[in-house]
């Protein structure tokens, strides 16, 4: 097969786009995808200062890449979860990609912050599941260090097929809520957050392998011990099985629900949030899901000390 | 296992509602699940004359056989499809079902019409794919038949997994305008147009086959050769897979639908349909789809006349 675009000898083969690719064309179709999204999306300027979240795996490290490869203005920001050696390899990882390519990174470890909150204590102290209490963890420092070094906007490097997976999920029980808020940009709901956006919501997870391979990035390849939910997992076996029958699935599963579908639930003002009585950062509730999780944490070790 | 209801040995077990039953406590779920249905989503009352469309499957028999049970007034209609030995056996199985119950049945051989239009044929001379002939002709026929003979409902075999695999299609392009017409309970847009209804959609595939077994029903076991398209197979398939994981994905897919998912699609009134310029049944267009395709046939067959 030869590449759709140099007629050179293709190295992959997109079944979906029915194109084939050398590495260089690949990568600067990987790059037009990305393009395309954060354009057509509007989810960013050259002029604006992007934070990255990045853990050191294929996916946001391929973001990164890309977004400072196309001359954006980018700041990583790694939380450092404390879960055991692959949380030290994906610092390890993360930190080396910043250092080889002089671009400035903030890294949190978790463990060493006020609370000491890093993801195996706060999951053994509250008995919730450990991905729910690390996503409100990474939720909270993403909002509060955007906000207090001042980016107007937050990228994450959710791919394709997170985000069909999680579409899946919310339409098999149609929360209608969930649905009207799944978007690649996000606008900020109250003054003290910050834009977030997907710029890799187009590109599937195997494109994102292979231009992490093409371009030579060091990653995690283990994954994080905690797994991710076994439902979100199932939902992308599911999609890949659809996806091998009729390519393009994916993509247009989620770029028509994006043009047909969420506009039908995204009627009305959402709800604006208030200020957490505990931390300022705006909540849901009276406290936020964070502040929640902290005094949590605090009451059982609390009581824990006092049955030592 | 016991069975829930009267703790005798369970014969069938039903992961999604976590119940086991005995033959006959079986039944008697099987026959809530459909007055449920009914009642609950107003189809029809005993005072109404039911047209049934039987096929001589499983779902279309089971279903006969449970409004028989609870008291309906029906009439079976028979399309004899003209499509081999599978079209003979159908007839037949059909048939013998109705006296063996004294119930009235209405047989049209589609080949003996007017116009002869047989299943194969108008595949052969439109060269459209079988199914979707069929769906036309079967369509034509049932509202033709229902108006005729003055029933002012239809009912269809449709189960859980054939509106379940309907509505993944659905949802997976987002076609907005299916998703607003998809309903258990389909009112008339046309005076000349009757209601339509779906007593099935609470119960599975493996659910109407295992009452139709209980019951003795001897139906069609063979698939039409034409097959179901490849697609909603895939559809079954997939859910069928996400079903095991989750049991009661399958009805909370749909139910959930019907009760928060499909009233964002379904505001606004739908078109009306206007009189076929041809054969005056409501119709979409100038002339309704049934005698487009008639016209299609008849030009063929003027064509393949004149070459001979």
């Amino acid at each position: 097969m030869k590449c759709t675009r140099c007629r050179s000898r293709a190295e992959v083969y997109l079944r979906q786009h029915n194109s084939g690719f050398c590495r260089r064309c690949f990568v600067v179709y990987f790059h037009r995808q990305v393009t395309r999204a954060i354009e057509h999306e509007r989810m960013f300027t050259t002029e604006e200062d992007v934070l990255v979240a990045v853990s050191g795996g294929k996916d946001s490290l391929a973001l990164w890449d890309t977004l400072h490869e196309l001359g954006y203005r980018t700041t990583g920001l790694h939380l450092s979860l404390g879960i055991g050696a692959y949380s030290d390899h994906s610092t390890e990882k993360t930190k080396r990609f910043a250092e080889t390519r002089d671009l400035p990174l903030i890294t949190v470890p978790l463990a060493e912050e006020e609370n000491g909150l890093a993801v195996p204590a706060v999951a053994a102290f509250t008995h919730r599941p450990a991905c729910s209490a690390c996503g409100v963890l990474k939720r909270h420092y993403f909002d509060r260090l955007a906000l207090d070094r001042g980016f107007p906007v937050l990228a994450t490097g959710h791919n394709l097929d997170d985000e069909a997976a999680r579409l899946l999920g919310n339409v098999l029980r149609w929360q209608t809520d969930h649905l009207a808020r799944q978007h690649p940009v996000l606008p900020p709901t109250h003054e003290r957050f910050v834009r977030k956006v997907k710029p890799l919501f187009r590109v599937t997870e195997y494109e994102t392998a292979v231009y992490a391979f093409f371009r030579g990035i060091d990653y995690v390849i283990e994954e994080c011990p905690n797994s991710v939910g076994a439902s979100q997992l199932l939902y992308k076996e599911v999609l890949n099985r659809l996806e091998t029958t009729s390519p393009g699935t994916k993509l247009t599963f989620l770029q028509e629900f994006l043009n047909k579908g969420r506009p039908a639930f995204a009627e009305g003002e959402p709800v604006p949030p208030q200020p957490c009585e505990s931390c300022g950062m705006p909540a849901y509730g009276h406290v936020c899901s964070y502040c929640k999780l902290v005094r949590e944490v605090e009451t059982k070790r609390e009581r824990t000390r006092r049955h030592a």
